[in-house]
């Protein structure tokens, strides 16, 4: 390994993520052999909708003002007006007051997480994460130092406190949630969050603070009438990180925000760890364009109903294909169960009928594979029949009953 | 230490700083006092020359598209077509031909340094510095595990090769460099760059792989008919980190790039591995909007004419007024000398001036201050007076012959 171009860890990663290249390259592959339009890539959270009209129209304002300064460094934790702005909007939203000062402006959720776990983690650290999981999790823990901690969740997805309660040691320094979620769509209920920021909050004072961290970039695509409850009012050691990527469908350009609980232990300090660790992770501020844009466009967001009738389209044809599934609550995906105990085979099999999708394995959650349904109607409803295809031409005998 | 907020070494980091941060302080409390305009506030490297006219018209011109997805993701390394642009750029740059296939599109130089030591950093790797040197460099080694090993250079600020050599040890992964430096304002030739390129090449094959890593956001920005000579063409083992935020002057947008010298040794590992770390990093991808502006912008630049102005009107008054400096050859610093020993003290003289400046401890250039003169020139016309009265109210005896 002596002479290896990149650090041991890191080829490490590369070694271990290389199916998932071949499953890319198949992919590739196939979309050259029958046509883009003909392969159904199910793969790829990357919204297909456009981002809502006001956010053109802001872009086109901002710049043609020509203000002066506008496109240099500000504070690092972002310009204070914006700054005042998101602290306004969480306040409404998380059931606690929270001013600018509360409020690093990041570059998107993976960046905002990224400077949270530089900022309160020691070597060694423990983070408990619900499983399954966002896969990049695993990856922002150990970068800084941390250990991934995953715990069980109850048969539907929703919090199993106890198993969170069990899982923590000395060493647990956080409890991470992604709410709605990735992979599986569930939306946490405001009862689950109490207890587990009761569980959370009790133990400051008795140890070093443990820290309630909440990624909600999908906070708004909930369906059903459902509505995301606060997280800051359950738990004082809270952190809220999250991204405009969703709300806008504007991932690509990468801001988002971290909102700290003016109540936890040592705020002031905590805020200047994060706006220290935005700095040297190289961040240093979010996008200056974006943070006026997302600031000017408040409550802006993108037609949501697009994903219900989508969310519809890929549940009701599952069904009828005569999948298994938790029909998802919030987010754009659905965590469905494979047919077979190998997922890895089962997307396999899927890719001779042209559909990409994502095992379940990958996201700590084998027995599984992830559809992701924010992709254009057409292919949805093309892909279905496909889907029956793939299930029927299963070998008698091999499916779960 | 248990209770901390924050983990141990942040905890330490911020203790470390907080001088700084009573020098800002005291900074924003001359400002309330005196007036804005009537402090010299020349510590911050934010240049103050608006983008070119051509930066609001791309923008403006790209938004008014309203291209589908483009906002969305893209390749985590970037745009294929921007990667194109700016390898075009570069292979005329740094005479060998790179394609966009060793580009990786990054939030700014700092982002892409981080990027860089991320992948290529075993723990305990060294990283050679010449001193002084950017002040967070030590920050973006340490994120990763490596440590910084800074070693002199040459009275004039040039590099001092010898002691380059003399510095690698079994651990060292990387020589980094700044150039046009920050905060000398040296610009390094092609003899010394061949110089350290032959030496770093020379350990190819006989060791792990070491790079040349040249981080030069002040290309651009040089002075008396001087050029930046070439990088890649001068060392194998070479990357370049750069970004437009000097260039075009917007530095609160976080654009810039990686590339890579396509003959380094496992040059598509080394690849592989920077894009998976601009992704599990939290950058994921360089902000969208300003991949594609500064692509279309191409060679576009801000009028450095003005800095050339500047650097007179600074070098003048400070020659006249007294002090002691090598005139720089890029980049908007001086790197004086301090008029006593004790860099620091006389800052804090300098702010009874109202004049705000950088003490050159925090660049390891103890007995030196920074001046940065990307500023309005009539801060620095008059500032010229302040600087000659703080020096000629020093105690007798106390400043240096």
């Amino acid at each position: 390994m002596a002479d290896l171009p990149v650090g041991e860890k890191i080829y490490g990663a590369l070694e271990k993520s290389s199916w998932i290249r071949r499953m890319f390259e198949v992919g590739t592959a196939l979309k050259k052999e029958h046509g883009e339009e003909n392969v159904f890539d199910l793969t790829l959270g990357n919204p297909d909708l456009d981002p809502p009209l006001e956010f053109f129209d802001t872009i086109a304002a901002l710049i043609q003002e020509r203000k002066k300064g506008a496109h240099g460094y500000m504070p690092n934790a972002g310009y204070p007006d914006v700054l005042d702005t998101v602290g306004r909007l969480v306040s409404a939203t998380h059931g606690v007051e929270v001013g600018g000062r509360s409020i690093v402006m990041t570059c998107g959720a993976a960046g905002g997480l990224n400077v949270v776990f530089k900022t309160i983690l020691d070597p060694g650290d423990e983070v408990i994460v619900p499983r399954p999981y966002f896969a990049e999790y695993g990856a922002y823990i150990d970068n800084h130092g941390g250990r991934m901690v995953t715990v069980d969740t109850a048969a539907d997805f929703s919090l199993d406190v106890d198993a969170i309660d069990a899982a923590m040691t000395a060493r647990t320094r956080a409890v991470l949630i992604n709410t709605p979620n990735n992979p599986t769509g569930k939306l946490y209920r405001e009862a689950e969050l109490a207890a587990l920021g009761a569980l959370i909050d009790a133990r400051a004072g008795t140890t070093r603070p443990v820290y309630l961290i909440a990624d909600e970039p999908y906070r708004e695509i909930v369906y059903d009438g459902l509505e995301a409850p606060p997280i800051l009012k359950q738990c004082r050691q809270s952190i809220v990180v999250t991204s405009y990527s969703k709300s806008l469908s504007i991932p690509g350009e990468r801001i988002g925000y971290i909102a700290v609980n003016p109540s936890c232990a040592g705020a002031d300090t905590l805020m200047a760890g994060l706006i220290m660790c935005n700095r040297i992770l190289g961040f240093v501020n979010a996008p200056a364009l974006m943070q006026r844009a997302v600031a000017a466009l408040a409550t802006a967001r993108v037609n949501t109903q697009a994903y219900t009738k989508r969310r519809d389209l890929i549940c009701d044809g599952l069904e009828y294909a005569g999948y298994r599934f938790d029909r998802p609550e919030g987010a754009f995906y659905v965590f469905c169960k494979s047919p077979i105990p190998d997922d890895v085979a089962f997307v396999q099999h899927l890719q001779r009928y042209n559909i990409l999708t994502v095992p379940g394995v990958g996201f700590g959650g084998p027995g599984h594979f992830r559809i992701c349904y924010c992709v254009p109607e057409s292919v949805i409803t093309r892909a279905i029949p496909r889907f029956k295809e793939a299930l029927d031409t299963l070998p008698k005998g091999t499916a779960n009953s």
